[in-house]
Protein backbone atom coordinates (compact mmCIF):
# COMPACT_ATOMS: atom_id res chain seq x y z
CA UNK A 1 0.00 0.00 0.00
CA UNK A 2 0.84 3.23 -0.94
CA UNK A 3 1.33 5.58 2.48
CA UNK A 4 -1.02 8.60 2.18
CA UNK A 5 0.59 11.99 2.20
CA UNK A 6 -0.05 12.39 6.12
CA UNK A 7 1.53 8.87 6.61
CA UNK A 8 4.55 10.39 5.13
CA UNK A 9 4.68 13.31 7.41
CA UNK A 10 3.67 11.33 11.02
CA UNK A 11 6.97 9.17 9.51
CA UNK A 12 9.28 12.23 9.04
CA UNK A 13 7.79 13.89 12.25
CA UNK A 14 9.09 10.83 14.28
CA UNK A 15 12.27 10.06 12.65
CA UNK A 16 13.49 13.89 13.70
CA UNK A 17 12.61 12.75 17.19
CA UNK A 18 16.41 11.36 16.72
CA UNK A 19 18.20 14.74 16.34
CA UNK A 20 17.03 15.48 20.24
CA UNK A 21 20.13 12.58 20.37
CA UNK A 22 22.37 14.25 18.49
CA UNK A 23 25.00 15.94 21.10
CA UNK A 24 26.73 19.04 20.19
CA UNK A 25 30.28 20.05 21.47
CA UNK A 26 28.50 23.26 23.24
CA UNK A 27 27.51 23.50 26.99
CA UNK A 28 24.48 24.98 27.80
CA UNK A 29 25.11 28.32 29.74
CA UNK A 30 24.30 26.88 33.22
CA UNK A 31 27.20 24.10 32.18
CA UNK A 32 24.82 21.40 33.62
CA UNK A 33 25.58 19.31 30.13
CA UNK A 34 26.45 20.01 26.44
CA UNK A 35 23.55 20.87 24.52
CA UNK A 36 21.60 18.36 21.71
CA UNK A 37 21.00 19.51 17.96
CA UNK A 38 17.26 19.62 18.68
CA UNK A 39 17.30 22.57 21.44
CA UNK A 40 19.93 24.50 19.71
CA UNK A 41 17.71 24.62 16.85
CA UNK A 42 14.80 26.16 18.98
CA UNK A 43 17.08 28.78 20.92
CA UNK A 44 18.52 29.44 17.12
CA UNK A 45 15.03 30.17 15.67
CA UNK A 46 13.97 32.22 18.73
CA UNK A 47 17.10 34.32 17.66
CA UNK A 48 15.90 34.67 14.32
CA UNK A 49 12.68 36.32 15.76
CA UNK A 50 13.86 38.35 18.69
CA UNK A 51 16.93 39.47 16.42
CA UNK A 52 15.45 40.06 12.43
CA UNK A 53 16.05 43.19 12.53
CA UNK A 54 19.86 43.43 12.98
CA UNK A 55 19.77 41.51 9.65
CA UNK A 56 22.18 42.77 7.18
CA UNK A 57 19.31 42.41 4.50
CA UNK A 58 15.97 42.38 4.16
CA UNK A 59 15.22 39.11 5.37
CA UNK A 60 11.57 37.03 5.69
CA UNK A 61 11.43 36.07 9.06
CA UNK A 62 9.54 32.72 8.51
CA UNK A 63 12.11 31.93 5.71
CA UNK A 64 15.04 32.16 7.97
CA UNK A 65 13.02 30.23 10.93
CA UNK A 66 12.53 27.63 8.88
CA UNK A 67 16.16 27.51 7.66
CA UNK A 68 17.00 27.01 10.84
CA UNK A 69 14.46 24.66 12.25
CA UNK A 70 15.47 22.19 9.46
CA UNK A 71 19.42 22.64 9.31
CA UNK A 72 20.54 20.50 11.96
CA UNK A 73 18.29 17.72 10.99
CA UNK A 74 20.95 16.01 8.70
CA UNK A 75 23.18 15.67 11.67
CA UNK A 76 20.55 12.71 12.46
CA UNK A 77 22.81 10.23 9.27
CA UNK A 78 25.58 12.79 9.53
CA UNK A 79 26.34 13.25 12.89
CA UNK A 80 27.67 17.06 14.19
CA UNK A 81 31.19 18.07 13.13
CA UNK A 82 32.41 20.94 15.82
CA UNK A 83 33.20 24.01 14.06
CA UNK A 84 36.24 24.44 15.98
CA UNK A 85 37.67 20.90 15.37
CA UNK A 86 38.35 21.47 11.64
CA UNK A 87 40.21 17.93 11.17
CA UNK A 88 36.16 16.34 11.27
CA UNK A 89 34.98 18.56 8.91
CA UNK A 90 36.31 16.44 6.18
CA UNK A 91 34.06 14.25 3.73
CA UNK A 92 31.03 16.34 6.08
CA UNK A 93 29.25 17.94 3.36
CA UNK A 94 28.69 14.53 1.46
CA UNK A 95 27.80 12.99 3.99
CA UNK A 96 24.65 15.58 5.05
CA UNK A 97 23.92 15.62 0.98
CA UNK A 98 23.19 12.09 1.25
CA UNK A 99 21.32 13.09 4.88
CA UNK A 100 19.11 15.24 3.08
CA UNK A 101 17.82 13.39 0.14
CA UNK A 102 17.05 10.42 2.97
CA UNK A 103 15.52 11.85 5.58
CA UNK A 104 13.99 15.08 3.46
CA UNK A 105 12.94 12.11 1.43
CA UNK A 106 10.49 10.67 4.11
CA UNK A 107 8.16 13.66 3.14
CA UNK A 108 5.57 13.60 0.33
CA UNK A 109 6.89 15.03 -2.75
CA UNK A 110 6.46 18.97 -2.90
CA UNK A 111 7.30 18.97 0.83
CA UNK A 112 10.31 17.09 0.06
CA UNK A 113 11.64 19.40 -2.19
CA UNK A 114 11.01 22.99 -0.78
CA UNK A 115 12.90 21.36 2.57
CA UNK A 116 15.97 19.98 0.26
CA UNK A 117 16.22 23.42 -1.51
CA UNK A 118 15.76 25.61 1.62
CA UNK A 119 18.57 23.59 3.38
CA UNK A 120 20.63 24.07 -0.05
CA UNK A 121 20.03 26.97 0.02
CA UNK A 122 21.00 27.64 4.20
CA UNK A 123 24.48 25.79 3.57
CA UNK A 124 25.57 28.04 0.27
CA UNK A 125 24.66 30.95 2.39
CA UNK A 126 23.94 33.65 -0.66
CA UNK A 127 20.51 34.87 -0.38
CA UNK A 128 19.86 37.54 2.55
CA UNK A 129 18.29 35.05 4.28
CA UNK A 130 20.70 32.25 4.35
CA UNK A 131 23.38 35.02 5.36
CA UNK A 132 21.43 35.61 8.45
CA UNK A 133 20.53 32.48 8.87
CA UNK A 134 24.30 31.38 9.19
CA UNK A 135 25.28 34.22 11.19
CA UNK A 136 23.29 33.13 13.84
CA UNK A 137 24.13 29.80 13.58
CA UNK A 138 27.66 31.11 14.39
CA UNK A 139 26.55 33.70 16.53
CA UNK A 140 24.86 32.18 19.01
CA UNK A 141 27.32 29.28 19.85
CA UNK A 142 29.57 32.41 20.75
CA UNK A 143 26.93 33.71 23.15
CA UNK A 144 27.23 30.42 24.95
CA UNK A 145 31.00 30.34 25.17
CA UNK A 146 30.96 33.91 26.41
CA UNK A 147 28.80 33.20 29.16
CA UNK A 148 30.53 29.70 29.91
CA UNK A 149 34.10 31.10 30.89
CA UNK A 150 35.00 30.14 27.43
CA UNK A 151 33.50 27.10 26.30
CA UNK A 152 34.46 25.49 23.38
CA UNK A 153 37.27 28.11 22.54
CA UNK A 154 38.73 26.74 25.71
CA UNK A 155 38.37 23.04 25.28
CA UNK A 156 39.35 23.43 22.02
CA UNK A 157 42.45 25.54 22.64
CA UNK A 158 41.25 28.11 19.98
CA UNK A 159 42.67 31.37 19.90
CA UNK A 160 41.00 35.01 19.55
CA UNK A 161 42.58 35.07 15.93
CA UNK A 162 41.24 31.70 15.24
CA UNK A 163 37.51 32.83 16.53
CA UNK A 164 37.93 36.11 14.85
CA UNK A 165 39.27 34.40 11.34
CA UNK A 166 36.54 31.63 11.79
CA UNK A 167 33.54 33.80 13.07
CA UNK A 168 33.81 37.12 11.22
CA UNK A 169 32.99 36.14 7.78
CA UNK A 170 29.94 34.35 8.47
CA UNK A 171 28.52 36.44 11.03
CA UNK A 172 29.52 40.04 9.51
CA UNK A 173 27.78 39.10 6.12
CA UNK A 174 24.54 38.58 7.94
CA UNK A 175 24.60 40.81 11.05
CA UNK A 176 28.04 43.31 10.90
CA UNK A 177 25.97 44.69 14.21
CA UNK A 178 26.11 40.99 15.79
CA UNK A 179 29.49 40.27 14.91
CA UNK A 180 30.43 43.67 16.57
CA UNK A 181 28.71 42.66 19.35
CA UNK A 182 30.10 38.78 19.35
CA UNK A 183 33.95 40.50 18.55
CA UNK A 184 33.71 42.28 22.14
CA UNK A 185 32.43 39.44 23.73
CA UNK A 186 35.40 37.50 22.48
CA UNK A 187 37.77 39.99 23.30
CA UNK A 188 36.45 40.48 26.84
CA UNK A 189 36.79 36.60 27.39
CA UNK A 190 40.81 36.41 25.99
CA UNK A 191 42.06 39.98 27.80
CA UNK A 192 40.31 38.75 31.03
CA UNK A 193 42.77 36.38 33.58
CA UNK A 194 42.11 32.28 33.42
CA UNK A 195 39.19 32.24 36.11
CA UNK A 196 39.59 29.04 38.62
CA UNK A 197 37.02 26.64 38.41
CA UNK B 1 23.45 52.64 32.43
CA UNK B 2 20.32 51.93 30.70
CA UNK B 3 20.64 48.49 28.90
CA UNK B 4 20.23 49.13 25.11
CA UNK B 5 17.71 46.79 22.97
CA UNK B 6 20.58 44.46 22.22
CA UNK B 7 21.70 44.17 25.24
CA UNK B 8 18.11 43.22 26.54
CA UNK B 9 17.43 40.86 23.14
CA UNK B 10 21.02 39.17 24.41
CA UNK B 11 19.97 38.93 28.00
CA UNK B 12 16.68 37.18 26.81
CA UNK B 13 18.00 35.02 24.79
CA UNK B 14 20.50 33.85 27.52
CA UNK B 15 17.88 33.13 30.13
CA UNK B 16 15.66 31.26 27.84
CA UNK B 17 18.43 28.32 27.55
CA UNK B 18 17.01 27.21 30.83
CA UNK B 19 14.14 25.46 28.54
CA UNK B 20 16.62 23.14 28.07
CA UNK B 21 16.42 22.14 31.52
CA UNK B 22 12.78 21.59 32.30
CA UNK B 23 12.13 18.64 31.73
CA UNK B 24 8.49 16.92 30.35
CA UNK B 25 6.88 13.66 31.33
CA UNK B 26 6.85 12.57 27.91
CA UNK B 27 9.56 10.07 26.70
CA UNK B 28 11.63 10.46 23.60
CA UNK B 29 10.35 7.89 20.67
CA UNK B 30 13.46 6.02 21.65
CA UNK B 31 12.56 5.96 25.16
CA UNK B 32 16.28 6.70 25.95
CA UNK B 33 14.93 9.63 28.33
CA UNK B 34 12.51 12.54 29.25
CA UNK B 35 11.76 15.33 26.55
CA UNK B 36 12.97 18.74 27.24
CA UNK B 37 10.58 21.58 26.63
CA UNK B 38 13.13 23.53 24.25
CA UNK B 39 13.21 20.69 22.03
CA UNK B 40 9.79 19.59 22.09
CA UNK B 41 9.33 23.59 21.13
CA UNK B 42 11.49 22.40 18.54
CA UNK B 43 9.03 19.76 17.44
CA UNK B 44 6.39 21.52 17.63
CA UNK B 45 7.56 24.11 15.19
CA UNK B 46 8.34 21.34 12.79
CA UNK B 47 5.02 19.62 12.92
CA UNK B 48 3.85 23.45 12.47
CA UNK B 49 5.72 23.31 8.96
CA UNK B 50 4.59 20.13 8.02
CA UNK B 51 1.01 19.71 8.77
CA UNK B 52 0.07 22.99 8.11
CA UNK B 53 -2.33 22.26 5.01
CA UNK B 54 -4.05 20.02 7.92
CA UNK B 55 -5.29 23.08 10.11
CA UNK B 56 -9.09 23.59 10.51
CA UNK B 57 -8.46 27.18 9.60
CA UNK B 58 -6.66 29.39 7.41
CA UNK B 59 -3.59 29.68 9.44
CA UNK B 60 -0.51 31.94 9.17
CA UNK B 61 1.89 29.51 9.48
CA UNK B 62 4.39 32.25 10.87
CA UNK B 63 2.29 33.36 13.60
CA UNK B 64 1.69 29.58 14.50
CA UNK B 65 5.58 29.07 14.74
CA UNK B 66 6.27 31.77 16.83
CA UNK B 67 2.97 30.68 19.16
CA UNK B 68 5.08 27.30 19.30
CA UNK B 69 8.75 28.84 19.79
CA UNK B 70 7.02 30.56 22.97
CA UNK B 71 4.78 28.94 24.12
CA UNK B 72 6.59 26.75 26.97
CA UNK B 73 9.13 29.01 27.95
CA UNK B 74 6.93 30.60 30.90
CA UNK B 75 8.06 26.90 32.16
CA UNK B 76 11.12 28.64 33.01
CA UNK B 77 9.57 30.11 36.38
CA UNK B 78 6.38 27.70 36.56
CA UNK B 79 7.77 24.32 35.71
CA UNK B 80 6.04 22.05 33.86
CA UNK B 81 2.68 20.17 34.96
CA UNK B 82 1.57 17.10 33.28
CA UNK B 83 -1.12 17.06 30.82
CA UNK B 84 -2.24 13.57 32.42
CA UNK B 85 -1.83 14.78 35.76
CA UNK B 86 -4.77 16.99 36.73
CA UNK B 87 -4.01 17.46 40.36
CA UNK B 88 -0.96 19.55 39.46
CA UNK B 89 -2.87 22.21 37.11
CA UNK B 90 -4.17 24.05 40.15
CA UNK B 91 -2.64 27.78 40.33
CA UNK B 92 -0.62 27.04 37.08
CA UNK B 93 -2.35 29.26 35.00
CA UNK B 94 -1.36 32.28 37.56
CA UNK B 95 2.05 30.96 37.63
CA UNK B 96 2.55 31.56 34.31
CA UNK B 97 1.11 34.89 33.55
CA UNK B 98 3.84 35.76 36.20
CA UNK B 99 6.28 33.79 34.21
CA UNK B 100 5.54 35.44 30.62
CA UNK B 101 5.47 39.19 32.49
CA UNK B 102 8.87 38.03 33.67
CA UNK B 103 10.31 36.42 31.23
CA UNK B 104 8.96 38.27 27.94
CA UNK B 105 9.80 41.72 30.17
CA UNK B 106 13.29 41.52 29.67
CA UNK B 107 12.91 42.21 25.72
CA UNK B 108 12.37 45.25 24.67
CA UNK B 109 8.94 47.07 24.96
CA UNK B 110 7.48 46.65 21.82
CA UNK B 111 8.84 42.70 21.23
CA UNK B 112 7.89 42.07 24.65
CA UNK B 113 4.24 43.27 24.46
CA UNK B 114 4.12 41.19 20.96
CA UNK B 115 5.58 38.10 22.53
CA UNK B 116 2.89 38.28 25.68
CA UNK B 117 0.40 39.13 23.11
CA UNK B 118 0.93 35.84 21.20
CA UNK B 119 1.48 33.77 24.02
CA UNK B 120 -1.80 34.74 25.61
CA UNK B 121 -3.35 34.53 22.53
CA UNK B 122 -2.22 30.88 22.50
CA UNK B 123 -3.73 30.10 25.83
CA UNK B 124 -6.83 31.10 24.89
CA UNK B 125 -7.13 28.89 21.97
CA UNK B 126 -9.58 31.19 19.87
CA UNK B 127 -8.16 31.79 17.14
CA UNK B 128 -7.53 29.73 14.20
CA UNK B 129 -3.51 30.17 14.60
CA UNK B 130 -4.02 29.20 18.09
CA UNK B 131 -6.43 26.31 17.56
CA UNK B 132 -4.15 24.88 15.56
CA UNK B 133 -0.72 25.85 17.13
CA UNK B 134 -2.95 24.23 20.54
CA UNK B 135 -4.23 20.88 18.24
CA UNK B 136 -0.01 20.31 17.65
CA UNK B 137 0.77 20.63 21.10
CA UNK B 138 -1.68 18.04 22.23
CA UNK B 139 -1.09 15.70 19.24
CA UNK B 140 2.61 14.96 19.72
CA UNK B 141 2.21 13.46 23.01
CA UNK B 142 0.01 11.41 21.10
CA UNK B 143 2.36 10.27 18.46
CA UNK B 144 5.00 9.71 21.10
CA UNK B 145 2.55 7.63 23.60
CA UNK B 146 1.60 5.50 20.88
CA UNK B 147 4.99 5.12 19.24
CA UNK B 148 6.72 3.83 22.91
CA UNK B 149 3.88 1.25 23.97
CA UNK B 150 1.84 3.86 25.76
CA UNK B 151 4.19 6.33 27.53
CA UNK B 152 2.52 8.79 29.66
CA UNK B 153 -0.86 7.09 28.91
CA UNK B 154 0.95 4.02 31.23
CA UNK B 155 2.82 5.97 33.03
CA UNK B 156 -0.27 7.89 34.58
CA UNK B 157 -2.84 5.08 34.12
CA UNK B 158 -4.76 6.79 31.76
CA UNK B 159 -7.96 5.35 30.49
CA UNK B 160 -8.62 5.13 26.36
CA UNK B 161 -11.74 7.57 27.74
CA UNK B 162 -10.10 9.83 29.34
CA UNK B 163 -7.43 10.28 26.74
CA UNK B 164 -10.49 11.03 24.65
CA UNK B 165 -11.92 13.22 26.96
CA UNK B 166 -8.76 15.10 27.47
CA UNK B 167 -7.40 15.20 24.20
CA UNK B 168 -9.96 15.46 21.27
CA UNK B 169 -11.61 18.92 22.25
CA UNK B 170 -8.64 20.39 21.70
CA UNK B 171 -6.98 18.48 19.19
CA UNK B 172 -10.26 18.24 16.34
CA UNK B 173 -10.91 22.02 16.63
CA UNK B 174 -7.69 22.99 15.37
CA UNK B 175 -7.60 19.92 12.93
CA UNK B 176 -10.23 16.99 12.55
CA UNK B 177 -7.50 15.27 10.10
CA UNK B 178 -5.54 15.04 12.64
CA UNK B 179 -7.22 14.01 15.59
CA UNK B 180 -8.98 10.80 13.12
CA UNK B 181 -5.19 10.07 12.98
CA UNK B 182 -4.59 10.61 16.77
CA UNK B 183 -7.52 8.78 17.63
CA UNK B 184 -6.25 6.01 15.79
CA UNK B 185 -2.94 5.39 17.49
CA UNK B 186 -4.82 5.65 21.01
CA UNK B 187 -7.51 2.60 19.98
CA UNK B 188 -4.39 0.78 18.60
CA UNK B 189 -2.14 0.96 21.41
CA UNK B 190 -5.31 0.27 23.94
CA UNK B 191 -6.57 -2.26 22.23
CA UNK B 192 -3.72 -4.09 21.60
CA UNK B 193 -2.81 -6.63 24.28
CA UNK B 194 0.44 -5.67 26.37
CA UNK B 195 4.16 -5.63 24.99
CA UNK B 196 6.96 -7.58 27.69
CA UNK B 197 9.16 -4.70 27.90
Amino acid sequence: MIPSDLERQLAFLKEIDRLKSVVRLSPLIDRSRRENSAEHSWHLAMYALVLARHAAGAVDVLRVVKMLLIHDIVEIDAGDVPFHVPETHAGQSERERLAAERLFGLLPDAQAAEFRELWFEFEAAESDDAKFAKALDRFQPMLHNAATDGGTWVECGVTLEQVEARCRPPIERGSPVLWEAAARMAEDHYRRPAQPD
